[in-house]
């Protein structure tokens, strides 16, 4: 039991050589029993082991530095630096956080949640190092998927030009890259990775003078193309760019990761080192299904399944579903994710309309101008990235949907709080930002009809629309109501005559609640579902506001800039003397745990708002 | 006078072909002449009169569509499109536009302004065409600067893999890279361009096999490296990618451009067309000084030089000025720019601080976060970009700088209206789109000493904070009120009994204006400037709500969630009877034309704020 010696950060350094192996298997097996038990991500974790425990003998920590690209890969790391007893705790309330944690530890040295933006930290850092005459390593570990993102490429585009040591780990499980670079030789791996190769690459173009029948070699050089070069040489890529090349290496083979680490760590200039991991190795079922085990449920470990049957669909099962109807009847209708085939549900759209899929890569920019130009040509693109994941989008969003009032729908799926992944996930942002877009639309679906109808209304809808519903269960209340869509119209649910509950898609579930906890107190009670958060629905601010004592606006985004601020600028202009409160998200980030738990830490579960509102009416 | 003869879109397919030079020659002179006049972008379209000339010999207007990335460089095309007579209007209220604009020709495929969107604007055209069984011809032209931003790489990443046709034209003005492609004979540019080489690359994997001595090439290959590639074969880059490469080619050889052209027509997939410009070309100040006459004031022909004499500095002075006296004295100070350092006011820290200044190329993703990286070692970053560039880093600020409440300071310029350079450019979103980001301090200063306090207050500042202020001459009044700045705090001007005038930033010295006017009316009005947008400073809010009837929020940014709105929430928590007006830039963007005018054109000139104010008090 090697894995009971490591308490601390840098215990792994006493571990003997011949014992990583066993130390593997067993981080690797109490990394599939815990998170059996918790959830959270497993088969990234498990591709990892052997590269982090590597990264473990070669640094030393905290001095230098490890920043994970989304971070979602930092258990094993976070298993070497002594938090091993807290994976009980894992992604819950006040626990262990999935991703890196600066608060969370000193060995943590960057919080990361979105992708594709190590590289840049990391350049950050070693630059600072450098500036300060420091000579500890910075090294920057990043997924192939993470580098189709835009922003990697612009900070791989800096890093090359930089004269500061820095080390990017590019941590490679993409099947098809790896049968690619197949075909390099071990002879050619091993030259890389040697002094005499880092010297020669130094004086490249004094080289070059020197190669015989250098004109003849053209010719031939020429004639075999690009294709060819990239069987030879996997790496050529990053050196076009400027930056040293370092690999392939086996990412489950630790004395060789710990080889090429050396030798990058003696690079005066940033390097690349190129590791081919295997995701969900060890455990079958994540190695058969890597995007199953991506992030998952607590599950049983002998069949892989989870261990709670789902009993009713999500809002994503809606939309998959809604999206296939729709491009049978309406061939305008294409669909666009970025990387998210699985979580957004356009897997099926995809099996069916191939041609009218488009999985862009992690690549929301891209993502939302690509539809700009498909909306501009008359084509109905729906554009179905998760709320935290558009903020990538802001300007593209702004600049080439907006400002020319195209066609293009956003389907916002985990929209408002997602729980478990913490402050870096949380969609708490997108009505603001969407808000104070000129020429948008926006709507939130109370229950699974409302998102199926919404979806029907915005691909007829002659501008920007955006459509945001949250993760998890979908819910099946209220079927009842179900009048037409009408554009910035918001539905009454019940009338009553003391207080006006305006409540936002998710909101209106718990406002049923408060609506009956007022009750209960003598109150008279309406309930409003939003259904669109831009525009607001004047007629309906005037008639709550007219009818009523006080109107409560529900919403699960921060107060600024949100449905409660402009329903309050609206309310002023009106000579009514109703009051107005806003329930919203705080200005603050909003840590990981359970949805339940982080509404009533905020005071926004039914029994907090209810107390809140009885405080008001006082 | 060829030119007098193009009055519509595809007249020049009139004009003989041995007269092309001489109408490129006129159009040279008619841009230099009007440009002298209106000022406007001149270097850049300079460099791409041949360039669009022959687009326009290739291409059918309206029918295909041709995309400008940032669109600066379109007035040639606005000439060719029958454009010409407006051109005294340019960038005029209510005039020609500056950028590529949908509403003023149906030639114009696509409205641009920020940089890096075309390839995926004109990816999506092309999907669509295909998707509707369209022949008609898609083309995107970028220039080798867009290319650094992230979003052009997530669309090559996207158009390598799409089969489609689509032309993108690598319109490449810069010196350095037309050096490095120097050295390619015209033989293997003649080849490229050829159907051989088309038919060549299709099978390039079938040819490999068939390549003599295929293993012993290998090591030959690997012993050249990768530089000696790029000097032989320049588009490998685009070539690795997937994306066929055509070129280099003169970029003011009009019939090798419309040969190369014509290639790219007979694609069946993306293909890249690899043009040499020289910007400036034609005007020797321009030449010489493309920064200067990118874009430019009017000015005079003969010497170049500005027509106006500027009498007093702008915030960019003041900035840079600032800049490098702290940079001399906190060694912990470096700076950042995205490909602004001229724009930025950031040449003269530049040439003082070397190593401590980063252009990072239009790449604002990847400034942010690397200021992150940097802010987090210790180090101060000032990031300097244009307010409505900072759009593109929204998620950045929010998730990498925010989160962490990393001590990164923003300056940004152009905040509010810019003016002539229109509605993609207007930099009034700001205030709403940090104020709803947790940790995040905003300021605007009032005049041009303010400026220079906050920045020094936010380099000794622990977390993220921003200072907005606007393009353009520099307030110079107010030089007494000075009190040392206060985390929070606003600053009363003069204290008054009827209605207090609460203005953020460039608004102030309007506010002086509309409180004299107010004056006259015999009312008493208090002046306070905001000087912090967020936090709102609360005990101010409460002063001024007590000891007055109306209170007024000025600010050159949208209402939703900008300051106005986040006073209004504080407000309405009072009791008190004071009512409060608004002032902000409706829910609308907002087209080109002088700053004042457009003020005036949304009564938020002192004349139609005083007025709205007294009809508020009625």
């Amino acid at each position: 039991m090697y894995l009971e010696k490591i308490k601390k950060p840098n215990d792994i350094k006493k571990i003997p050589a011949y014992a990583y192996d066993e130390l593997a298997e067993e981080i690797r097996k109490f990394l599939i029993e815990s998170i059996s038990e918790t959830g959270g991500h497993l088969a990234a974790n498990l591709g990892a082991v052997e590269l982090t425990m590597a990264l473990h003998l070669v640094l030393d920590f905290p001095e230098d530095k490890l920043i994970f690209d989304v971070g979602h890969q930092s258990y094993t790391h976070k298993i070497l630096t002594g938090r091993k007893d807290q994976f009980d705790t894992l992604r819950k309330y006040q626990g262990l956080a999935g991703f890196p944690k600066t608060k969370e530890s000193d060995c943590d040295a960057f919080d990361t949640g979105h992708s594709s933006t190590s590289i840049s930290a990391g350049l950050g850092m070693a630059t600072a190092r450098t500036l300060q005459g420091g000579k500890n390593t910075i090294v920057s570990v990043i997924g192939d998927g993470a580098l189709t993102g835009g922003m990697a490429y612009e900070a791989l585009n800096n890093a090359a030009k930089a004269e500061t040591p820095f080390i990017i780990v590019l941590n490679d499980n993409n099947m098809s890259i790896s049968e690619n670079v197949g075909g390099v030789s071990s002879y050619l791996n091993q030259i890389r990775t040697t002094e005499a190769y880092l010297e020669l690459k130094e004086d490249v173009k004094n080289k070059l003078r020197t190669v015989p029948k250098g004109k003849n070699m053209i010719h031939r050089i020429q004639s075999v193309k690009s294709g060819v070069k990239q069987l030879m040489i996997p790496g050529m890529y990053f050196e076009d760019m400027g930056i040293t090349y370092l690999g392939p290496v086996n990412g489950h083979d630790i004395p060789a990761i710990v080889k090429v680490l050396k030798e990058a760590k003696r690079c005066k200039t940033p390097v690349l080192v190129h590791v081919l991991t295997h995701k969900g190795r060890g455990y079958l079922p994540a190695e058969r299904h890597p995007a199953r085990f991506h992030g998952t449920e607590p599950f049983d470990i002998e069949t892989g399944l989870p261990k709670k049957k789902r009993t009713s669909p999500n809002y994503t099962d809606i939309f998959s579903t809604v999206m296939c109807k729709m491009g049978e009847s309406n061939p305008n209708v294409v669909a666009i994710t970025a990387a998210m085939p699985d979580g957004t549900g356009l897997k099926r759209f995809r099996n069916m309309y191939s041609d009218r899929f488009f999985d862009v890569g992690i690549a929301e920019q891209h993502a939302v101008t690509f539809a700009a130009g498909l909306a501009a040509s008359g084509i109905r693109p729906v554009v179905a990235i998760y709320s935290s994941f558009l903020q990538r989008a802001y300007d593209q969003i702004l600049h080439d949907v907006c400002i020319q009032k195209l066609p293009v729908v956003f389907a916002i799926d985990r929209a408002g709080l997602v729980g478990s992944d913490g402050e870096t996930h949380q969609g708490i942002f997108d009505l603001s930002y969407l808000s104070e877009m000129p020429n948008m639309t926006i709507m939130a679906p109370k229950n699974k009809w409302e998102l199926a109808d919404m979806l029907r209304y915005s691909v007829e809808f002659d501008g920007p629309i955006a459509i945001r519903y949250p993760r998890g269960q979908a819910y099946e209340g209220l079927q009842e109501n179900r009048a037409d869509i009408e554009y910035g119209k918001s539905e009454w649910i019940s009338e009553g005559k003391d207080v006006c509950l305006a409540a936002v898609g998710s909101m209106v579930r718990i406002a049923i609640d408060v609506k009956a906890a007022l009750e209960e107190q003598g109150l008279s009670v309406s309930l409003v579902n939003a259904r669109f958060v831009k525009p607001i629905d004047e007629e309906m601010i005037e008639k709550a506001s007219k009818k009523h004592k006080l109107v409560v606006t529900m919403e699960e985004n921060v107060l600024c800039g949100g449905y409660g601020e402009n329903v309050r600028q609206y309310m002023d202009t009106l000579k009514s003397k109703a009051k107005l409160l806003n329930i919203a998200i705080p200005d603050t980030f909003v840590e990981h745990g359970s949805v339940d738990l982080l509404l009533k830490s905020m005071d926004m579960d039914a029994e907090g708002i209810t107390k809140r509102v009885l405080d008001h009416l006082k």
